[in-house]
C-alpha cells in the first residue's frame, strides 16, 4: 500500500473548469491546500488526453502533489502520472497494478457495501466513497447516499482493509465538516474547487474545514 | 520494424457484428483466410472493452493471426494483444512504443500527404490508407479519397518508407481488386466481412481476390 494524503482531492476536469487552463488551476488548488490532483476527462480524444495529462504533471512537478488519471492506464503511463482511479467500468484494480507497477496509487470508488467489502482482495490504496450528495458535475444514476449511508460504507470499508477512505459527491464548504464528522478522510471535490473564481482562496477554505474537523473528530476519539 | 501481413484485414467492431460474438466472427474470419484481426470499439467502457479484447485474444489462440486494438493501448497491455492501431486522434505511435515494446505491432492511418511523408519519422510496422471509399461502418467527414487518391498516397508512403500499406473504407468484393491494382497490398474491411451471413465464406472469396490481385500485380511489375 502506497501512502496518499486524501485530505483535499481536487478533481479538474474541462467540464468544470470554465475554459480555464487546467494546470493553472491545480496549480491554484495546490497553493491552497489541495493534497492531490485527479485528471477526469470523458471526452477527449486520446492524444489529447496525453498532452493535457502531461501539462498537469509539469504544472505540479516539484509540489510533491501526486496527480491521478481517471479510468486511462495508457493516460497515465504515456503521461507519466503518479496512478490511476478506478470506477466500476474502469479497468479492474488488478490489471492495472500489473501495468502501473508497485509504486503507482491506485483508488476506486466505493458505492455500495459490496465495493466496501471488495476492498479486502484489491491491490489498491486508496477507497472513495461515491455518491454521498447529489451533484451536477458528473451524472449519477443512483440517488445520494447522505451523510448516513456515508458513515455506514466508510465503516465497512475500514472493516475490510486499513486504507485511507474519502468522499465525493457534492462536497463543498458548507458540508465538509459533517463528511470528515461521519469518518471520511477527506473530501474529493470538482465543482466547489474548479468552478470558483479564487480556486486557491475555495483551497484554502476547504483544507481549512477538513484539518478542522479531522482535529476535532481526533480528540474526541 | 515487425513482419505483418495486411493482405486481408479484418475488423471487428461491435457496432456491425449484428450482436454475433466477435470471438466466433474473428475465427470464422480466420478459418476463410484473414491475416490479421483489430477490434475497435468506440462505445464500450474500458473494462468491458479488456474483456471483449481478452476473448477475441483467446478465440485467436493457436492460429497465429496477430490481434490488435484500435486506439486503446491499456486494453492492448491489459489484454495480451499484439499491437495496436492508431488514427491521427489516437496516441501518438512513438509514445506507443514506448509503452508496447519493440515487438509489438503499430499501425497507423494515413489519410493526407503529411500522413504518408510522416511515416519516415515514425515507430510504426505498416499504414493503412483510410476514407478509400464511403462507408457506413464509421462516420468520415472527410470525402472518399477514390482509387486515385488511394494510389497517390501508397506511392507516396512507399517513398517515405519501405512498409506495407493496406487500405480501408468501404472496400468489399466488388473493388478489393481495384484497390489492390491501385498498390495497396491488402484490403482492410469490417461490414464486407462482419456484416455477411457466412463470415468464413465472405474471408475466402476476399482473400481469393487480393490474392489473385496481387499475383497479377506482381506478373506485371
Amino acid at each position: 500500500v502506497n501512502p496518499v494524503d486524501l485530505r483535499l482531492y481536487g478533481i479538474v476536469d474541462p467540464a468544470v473548469g470554465r475554459g480555464r487552463d487546467l494546470g493553472a488551476l491545480a496549480l491554484e488548488a495546490v497553493a491552497g491546500g489541495c493534497t492531490l490532483v485527479q485528471y477526469r476527462d470523458k471526452q477527449a480524444v486520446t492524444r489529447a488526453a496525453v498532452e493535457q495529462a502531461r501539462a498537469l504533471k509539469a504544472a505540479l512537478d516539484g509540489t510533491g502533489v501526486p496527480l491521478l488519471v481517471n479510468d486511462r492506464v495508457d493516460v497515465a503511463l504515456a503521461a507519466g502520472a503518479d496512478g490511476v482511479h478506478l470506477g466500476r467500468d474502469d479497468m479492474h484494480p488488478a490489471d492495472a497494478r500489473r501495468l502501473l507497477g508497485e509504486d503507482a496509487v491506485i483508488g476506486v470508488t466505493l458505492k455500495s457495501a459490496a465495493d466496501a467489502d471488495g476492498l479486502a482482495g484489491l491491490p489498491v490504496d486508496y477507497g472513495c466513497v461515491g455518491g454521498v450528495f447529489a451533484t451536477a458535475s458528473k451524472p449519477n444514476p443512483d440517488p445520494p447516499i447522505g451523510l448516513g449511508g456515508l458513515a455506514a460504507l466508510v465503516a465497512r470499508a475500514r472493516a475490510a482493509r486499513r486504507l485511507p477512505v474519502g468522499a465525493i459527491a457534492g462536497i463543498d464548504a458548507a458540508n465538509a465538516a459533517f463528511v470528515i464528522a461521519a469518518g471520511a478522510d477527506g473530501v474529493a471535490v470538482i465543482s466547489a474547487l474548479f468552478a470558483a473564481d479564487d480556486v486557491a482562496a475555495a483551497a484554502r477554505d476547504l483544507r481549512g474545514i477538513v484539518d478542522r474537523s479531522l482535529a476535532s473528530r481526533g480528540a474526541l476519539a
